[in-house]
C-alpha cells in the first residue's frame, strides 16, 4: 500500500534492460556517443518538428535549467503558488537564473486561469527599470493536483504570455500522465498548444534518473550546452540517461506506463466515492486528494499504508473539517490492484 | 505644488554646504578618511552602542546589501507585499542574495501583523530541504502607505522572527519620519524594539545620495566591506558622503527635516478631511493616501500639480469607487506651506 | 583500443547487478531510505570518523558544490592550471560560488607546489576589501597529469592553507587510483592529511554516476543538503545511486578496479620506454603522457586506436619536438591487456 | 605633496558650483530630469554618434556592470593581469557577471599585446561546452602603469577580438588623460577604433562621484537599465550625477584637467631623470613609477609626502634592485607645481 509518491517506485524493467543493455563495450562520453544521436532523432519523430534535447538527472534541474533560459535574471516566472519549482525545489529557478523571481498564481485545483494571470501582470509589472519584467508562464501538467490543463486551456494561456512577451514553459514531471489521459499527440499537448520549451520526466514515469529539457524551438537553444555543463547536469557516461529514455519511448511505453498510474488512481477514487469519500478535485492523471476521517487514518498507518498528510493551509481553498485529515494518494506504473483493493477495503473496514 | 516624491526634492543647505567644506584638501580614499571616522563614532554615539556602518549611494544598495548579508542564497525575506524592496527595486534583493527568495505578505496600511507572518511561516516553509528557509523579516520604516510602526509592533514582529532563527531588517529610507512621529530615540525605535540591521537614510530626508547600513551587532558585518565593494558601493571619494550623513545628523538636522515633512503631510490631510476627503490609512509620516474624484484631479493636474495615480489593483484592499482616482501625495523636507495652501485652495474650488 | 578516456567505460558488473538488486520493491525518495542511510554508516567505517556524505551524479557537481561550500563569493580557489575544476567545468565552482575566482597555480606534471601557492598567496591578495579573499585550496589527486601526491606532500600544502584561514578541497575523481597506488588508507590520504572536503569518485572509477562530496567535519556541511536540492543534484529515486557507492565500496572494489587500471597504464608506459618512448611524467595512476611520432600516431589512428591529441600550448611545460604529437593514453577498470597489447604490437610495428 | 591617489583630490571648483545649481527647485527622480535628458544628448554630440549612457557613482560599477552585459555568466573576459577589474574590485565582474571568468594577459607597462590575447585563446577556449567562451576583451586605457594604448594599438586588438565574436571593453577611467595625451578625438579614440563599450570615468579626473558606460551601439544596452537598477546604481536624485557630468565635458574641462595632471607626471619625470632615476614605464599619463633608493623613500616619508611603494612581486616583470623600493606617484587635476617641485626639491637634498 505505497501511496507516498510516484519517485518511491523502483524503475520500469524494460528500462532497467536497457541498462543492462547500454553496458556492453565503450562509448564516447558526454552525449557524443551514437545511443544519445539516436535519441536525439527520436525525440524528433516524437513531437514531429526539429527540437533541442538536453537531458538530465533530475526534475529540479530540468525546470531550472529550462527557467533560466527563458528569463533574464530581472525577469518573474508565473507558476502556479503549488507548482513544484516555487514549492519543493529550494529555489532552484532562482539559482540558476541569477536571482530571476518567480511568482505564485493562486487557482483551484492545482491550475492557473487566465484572469488570475491577466490580474497579475497587471499589478505587479510595468513600471521600467524598477520592477522586474514578466518573462515566462511555467505550467505543471499534470498539476501537483492531479488535475490536467485540457489543450484548449493551455493555448489560452499560452497567447497570454506570447502576447505579453513572454515564453512558456511546461513542467511535464507528469507529461506522460497528461498525455495518456487527454489522448491527444505529445505534439498537440505541448509546442501547437504553445509551449516552448518542455521538462519531459520519465523519472516519475518509471526511470531511474531521466529528464529532457526539449526545446521546440532550436534556436532557442542557442549555449543551453555550457548552462547544463555548468550546472554540473552533463553526465559522463551519457548513454546511460540516453538509454533510459530510449526504452521509454519505445513502443509506447512511457503511455502504457502513466496509463496504468491513472487507472490506478482512478480505481482509487471509485472506491473512495463509493464510500462518501469524494476526492478534492477530479482525478485527471495518478494524484488523489481525499479527505479521511481520523480515525480510518489512524487505522490505515498502523496497517501500513503510505501517503503523506497535507496541512490545509498548504492547500487553499481546501478547508478540512474538525476530524478529518487531507491525504495525498499517488499512484506509480509499480501500483497493483491488489494494493488498492487492499487499502480500499482496509478503508472500508475501519470506516 | 510637488507631491510626486521626497526623490523630487533637492538637498538642504546645510548638507550641500557640508559638501562644499567637505572639498578642502585631500583625503585618503575609500573611507580611510578623517571625516569617515569621526562620522562612524557619530552613529555609535546616535544609537548609544557600538555598530558598524556601510555608507552607499542609494537606498536599492542599502536594502540590498542588508538582506543579502542576513540570509543564505536559500533563504527567505518576508516583507510586505507593497515594500520596496519587492516592488520597485528590480529584484535587486534576489540579485545581492544570490537568488534569496522575497515573500510579499499582504496587510492593510502598508504594515505586517503578526498574525499574517505566522500564517506564511505555517505555509511555505519547514520541509528541508526542499523549501527555503526564513531568513529575515524585513520591515518598513515609515512604511510605503505613510503609516509608522510602533514601537511595541515592532517588538513583536521581531520577537516573532527572533524565535524562527530569522534576522530582522528595518527599511528605514524614511527613518527620520517615523523617529520624528513616534518621539522616541533612534535606540528605542531600532535595535532596543528588536532590529538587527537598519538601512537608514539620508537621501529622501534632504541629502544628495547618502544612506547607511547599520548592523547592531558589528560581529555581524564579518565581510560586509567586501559585499559592499564588490557591489561597486565602495564610493572613491567617500569624504563627500560621509560629509552629508555628518550634516544630516548635525544638531538634529534629520528630524528637524522630517518633522516639516510630516507637518506638511498632515497639514494636507487636516485640509483635505475638511473638505471630507479623509485619508486612506492615518497620515503618520510625509505621505497622503487620498481618492480625488476625477474631475478635481484633472483641475489640479492642469494646474500643475505633481503627484502620482495609483492604479486601484495596485494597492489592494483599497477600492476605488467610480468616478475617482486614488493619489498619493508625498511631501518633503523642501515641502512649503504655501505649496500646500495652493492645493488646498484649488482642490477646494475645483470641487 | 579505447585509451580515450576512463568514461568511456560503462560500468562494473558488480555496480549493474547492484542497481538491479536496488530496484526491488519501493523506497522512500531522496535519500530517507534504508539503503542510504546504510551507506553513510559505511563511509565512516571508511574514513574512521564521522562524516556528512552527499551524493550527486557528476564530479562538476560534486566539486561546485563543495567549493562553493567552502568558500564565500568574494573568495578565491587555487587550484592547479590543469585541474579539471578550471579547464574543464565551465565555471561551475563561479556559478555554484556566487561568482568566486579560480586562481590557476602553475606546476610540473599537474602537481602544485608550496612555493608556487605562497608566491601566489603573496601576489594576489591582502588588500581589503579591494581584492577577494583565498579561501579554497583544491588538490586533484590523482592529477590530471597523471601524478599523485605524496601524503606529506598533501599535509605541506593543507599546512600552507590552514595557516592562512584556508579550507583544503581534494578533487578525488581519481581518489581510488591514488588510494591503489599510494597504498595508504583513505583516511591517511585525505583528513589526516589535511584535508576538509573530498569529492571522492566512483563514475570514472567504474559506476554509471555516483560521486560524493565528503566533509570530514559534519559541522562544515551545514546547510548543504540546501545547496546540493537548490543545485538540482538531489536525486529523488536516491537508493540506486547510493546502492552504486555501496557495490563500490564492498570487498574494495573500488580499490581493485583502480588497481587494475594503474597496472594497464604501467604496462603501456613499460612498453613504451622499451621503445624508446618516455611518458612526460611518472606515471602513477591510469594516466599516460607521450609524445609519438607523427606517423606511429597516423597509423595508430588508422588501427581504431582511441585517445586525444593534446595541443601544446595547452600542456606547458612541455615542448613538443617536431613530427611528433603528444597523446594522452587513459585505462579503467575495464582495459584488458589484450587491448593494451595489441597497442602497443600495433605501435611497434610502425616506428 | 600628495600623490597616493587621484582619488585622494577633491571635486574640480566648477563641478562644485554645478552641484550646488543643479539644487536650485525640483526635478522629477531617476534620470527622467530635464538636466539627464540634456547631458545624453551632450554625449552624442562628444563621441559624434548615436549612444546610450548610463551614469553611475563609481568606477567599479561602471566596469562590472558594462562587462556584465557583453558577457554571458559562461564567458571569460581577458583583461591585463594588472587591470583595476581584476586586481582591486572584489570580484565585482564576477559578481555582476553571474560568475564569469577574468582571465588576466601578462603584458610590460601595463599594456596587453595581440601575441598574448593569441596565445591565450589558443591555450584556454574552444572545446564546447566544457570550457568557458571568450567573450569580452577589456583595455584599460589610460592602464594602470600609466602608459596609453596608441589608437592604432586598439585597433589591433579590437580586431582581434572581434574576429573571434568577442565584443571590447575599455575602462576608461583615466580616458581623459588618455585622451588629452593622445590628442585625438573622443570618437577615434574609443568606436572608431573598435570600443563597444566605453567605463568613461570623471570621478579621478576630478568629479565627487561620477562614471558613465557610454553603449557604442544603442541596440546593445537593452535591459541594461534594468541591471543598473537591479545593482542598486540608479541614484534617484540623478540631476546631481548629470551636474557633475555637465560641467566636467564643458569648455573641455575634462581635457584641461587631465592635459594639468598629465603635466604634473611629465614633470615628476623630467626631474627624476635629472637625477638618474628613470621612470619604469614611458609616462603618458598622470602616474609615474620609479624605483628610489629606500633613504631617500625614508626620507620623503618622513616630510610628509603621500605615495604608495608597490611591492615587486606584484608588477612583475620589474625586478627592484637591492635597497631601492618601487613606488607610485599618481597626479591630478589639484596637484601643483609647487607640490612637485618640493618633492623633488627634498628628493634631490636625500639623495
Amino acid at each position: 500500500m505505497e501511496f507516498a509518491s510516484d519517485n518511491a517506485a523502483g524503475v520500469a524493467p524494460a528500462i532497467i534492460d536497457a541498462l543492462v543493455r547500454a553496458n556492453a563495450g565503450f562509448a564516447i562520453a558526454y552525449g557524443d556517443d551514437a545511443l544519445t544521436k539516436r535519441l536525439e532523432r527520436r525525440f524528433a519523430d516524437l513531437f514531429e518538428r526539429d527540437v533541442s534535447v538536453f537531458l538530465v538527472g533530475s526534475g529540479t534541474a530540468a525546470n531550472a535549467l529550462a527557467i533560466a533560459h527563458l528569463s533574464p535574471p530581472w525577469g518573474a516566472v508565473l507558476c502556479h503558488s503549488e507548482a513544484h519549482a516555487i514549492v519543493h525545489e529550494c529555489g532552484a529557478p532562482e539559482f540558476f537564473g541569477g536571482g530571476l523571481r518567480l511568482l505564485g498564481i493562486e487557482g483551484d485545483g492545482g491550475k492557473m486561469r487566465p484572469e488570475a494571470i491577466a490580474a497579475a501582470l497587471e499589478r505587479h509589472f510595468g513600471l521600467r527599470p524598477h520592477q522586474v519584467l514578466p518573462a515566462v508562464l511555467s505550467l505543471t501538467q499534470a498539476s501537483e493536483c492531479g488535475t490536467v490543463y485540457q489543450i484548449d486551456e493551455i493555448a489560452a494561456l499560452a497567447a497570454l504570455a506570447h502576447e505579453r512577451g513572454m515564453a512558456v514553459h511546461m513542467d511535464g514531471a507528469r507529461f506522460a500522465n497528461a498525455v495518456a489521459r487527454i489522448g491527444a499527440t505529445p505534439a498537440e499537448t505541448s509546442w501547437r498548444a504553445g509551449v516552448d520549451v518542455l521538462s519531459f520526466g520519465a523519472t516519475k514515469g518509471g526511470a531511474l534518473a531521466a529528464e529532457a529539457v526539449v526545446f521546440f524551438d532550436p534556436a532557442r537553444a542557442d549555449a543551453m550546452a555550457e548552462r547544463r555543463k555548468r550546472g554540473g547536469h552533463l553526465l559522463s557516461k551519457h548513454r546511460f540517461i540516453a538509454a533510459q529514455f530510449e526504452a521509454f519511448l519505445t513502443d509506447d511505453l512511457w503511455l502504457k506506463l502513466a496509463a496504468h498510474a491513472n487507472r490506478m488512481a482512478d480505481r482509487l477514487a471509485t472506491h473512495l466515492a463509493s464510500v462518501k469519500l469524494p476526492t478534492l478535485w477530479p482525478v485527471e492523471a495518478n494524484i488523489v486528494f481525499v479527505q479521511l476521517p481520523q480515525a480510518v487514518h489512524e487505522r490505515l498507518q498502523a496497517a501500513g499504508a503510505h501517503y503523506y498528510v497535507i496541512h490545509t493551509d498548504r492547500s487553499d481553498p481546501a478547508t478540512v473539517p474538525p476530524g478529518y485529515v487531507l491525504v495525498r494518494l499517488v499512484t506509480s506504473f509499480a501500483t497493483t490492484e491488489t494494493s488498492v483493493d487492499k487499502f480500499i477495503a482496509l478503508l472500508k473496514s475501519t470506516q
